[in-house]
């Protein structure tokens, strides 16, 4: 493990997803699942998010539309709020979604705004 | 066929994937094939790319991404050429694919490069 | 939009997934998923669904392996009670996903008749 | 192996693919692949073609579909001509894939376009 | 059917997954789903768990990293199951994951982690 | 970039796939591509395949199912080749990817088995 490029990762990984949210992840983790854990932050996290290149409000508009080709439900919800944070407004996600629907198929399409709200609706149901 | 959607539709394709790639595209078509050019027009160009709330350089940006995520390897090298044309750089282009080896997986990665590379080399060879 | 297709559109989808949940889609739509209703319905089921060549039986058949073949199931629901509408037999439905799970690969066809068979325990209970 | 449904399947399969095209298959095979061939003819052909309940023809319609949705030119190409000999004209395959456009996304349907236009242009040479 | 085929896949599939989870998948089969049921057990387990050339303990690791690739968690949870009857152990498990993890994309690793840290709770449950 | 991981990560890939296939692999990457150079021998090579746990030969394995299923002849090529380098036979060859026919569906089975004979001539040829 290249201890600086975890740390930069680990770093990112909270401020686009929450502290709470990352600590959590960390100090559930098992035997089992803490190399996952580790290889999520330092790889995803700090060797990919952390290069220049792209703004992470760029990189955010990818992953929704990548993970909603990949049909990963799980990680949609986790990157519709990473993007929100990352400054994505709920209409540029629309955007991002309907173009998923004609270039991923409309299932896709209403797949993604399905899980799009359910965000919305937690997020507002928190205020 | 809304006539206006798919004029609006025509001129973006042509913007973004030249003139001549588009009308040649259209010229060749048969009976068979011509409801699916006047289908891509309209409604992901003219109705999708149409849209307002994100620009070219970002829609280009997600298709670079979905479509290496879909594993078409013609829709795409028509996609980095558009990129280009709509100001993602080389650079940017790369960072795509490597966010791509990270969530798609890094056989989808390095398929995504060895096209990339062969669209460029054509590309320089034209100058 | 093209008032005439997404007339159509609207209709065709009514007479197959039922005029009160197509209603109800449409009526709890809001700004942010007001644009995908009238793509899917304009779109999906004005331009696709509208065109002659196939009959709805037939383009039921199609969507039942295309939907189990990517993988989405809340839609698949949607178009097993549609293709029900359409004149598809369950005994039909049944060689439609053996036929998914010999291309699409076991845990594809597994998948179907799963959700096959919660949707049929559903329309058997509402007798 | 059950005897029986293999020999249903190799029937079938020569019906739909030509004599010459499956025994070519058959005789080219080596110990590598001859359990593949075998297990196609018996479980493709005999277990799920030899079955009645769909005709033919709208097996081919399926097989259309979900193998533009997987992705697999090669496969396609064979059942495209399959299709043919099961009485599916090229405009009803038309029909099939924009279907394919609408609901596996742009790309898969432009790729299945493109194949299509392939094995014409191959069969048109012929004559 | 081949009955010889077919007793041996039972025997083999019972083995793996346990004789009461087969019997009752058996015995809780309708005219629906019973072909499906028979499809699994002769061609699945018998015609190819069933071959010689690759251990059961080899075939559970290529299920739990096929069955990841292909998104399906229903028969994920199946075979991780299997996979632990088989011989392979937890630690095993989570190398193959971690495989996934880099070649299926970091989504599909998440997902695949996730749900064998479900089978695992449960078992753990049961004890 | 941890140092130690790369290195062991290029001794590893070297040792599967070759030392002059990789050697040409790094020496002819430019500025687009080093960075995923960089990221397939860092983290695939080192962080996942020099992790103790599964042998080389399954790591294999789990790789000749996993990429048939994503669908990607060109790296399914590659690590066919690294498969031999690690022990795997061709008989088990053809074990993996009959059990993808299965599990993946017949189509992924079909061109899996066609690049594992293309591979297979051209190693026959050189000899």
């Amino acid at each position: 493990m290249d201890k600086q490029t975890f740390d930069r990762g680990l770093e990112i990984r909270k401020s686009v997803l929450g502290a709470e949210f990352v600590e959590n992840a960390i100090k559930s983790a098992d035997d089992f699942n803490r190399p996952l854990q580790e290889l999520v932050t330092e790889y995803c996290w700090g060797a990919i998010w952390g290069r220049e290149g792209l703004s992470l409000r760029e990189r955010s508009l990818l992953n929704l539309a990548m993970i909603s080709a990949l049909n990963r439900p799980h990680e949609l919800k986790v990157h519709i709020g990473g993007a929100l944070t990352n400054g994505v407004t709920r209409e540029e996600i629309r955007e991002v979604f309907l173009q998923v629907a004609i270039y991923c198929g409309m299932p896709a399409g209403v797949d993604a705004f399905r899980t799009a709200r359910e965000v919305f609706a937690q997020l507002d149901q928190k205020v």
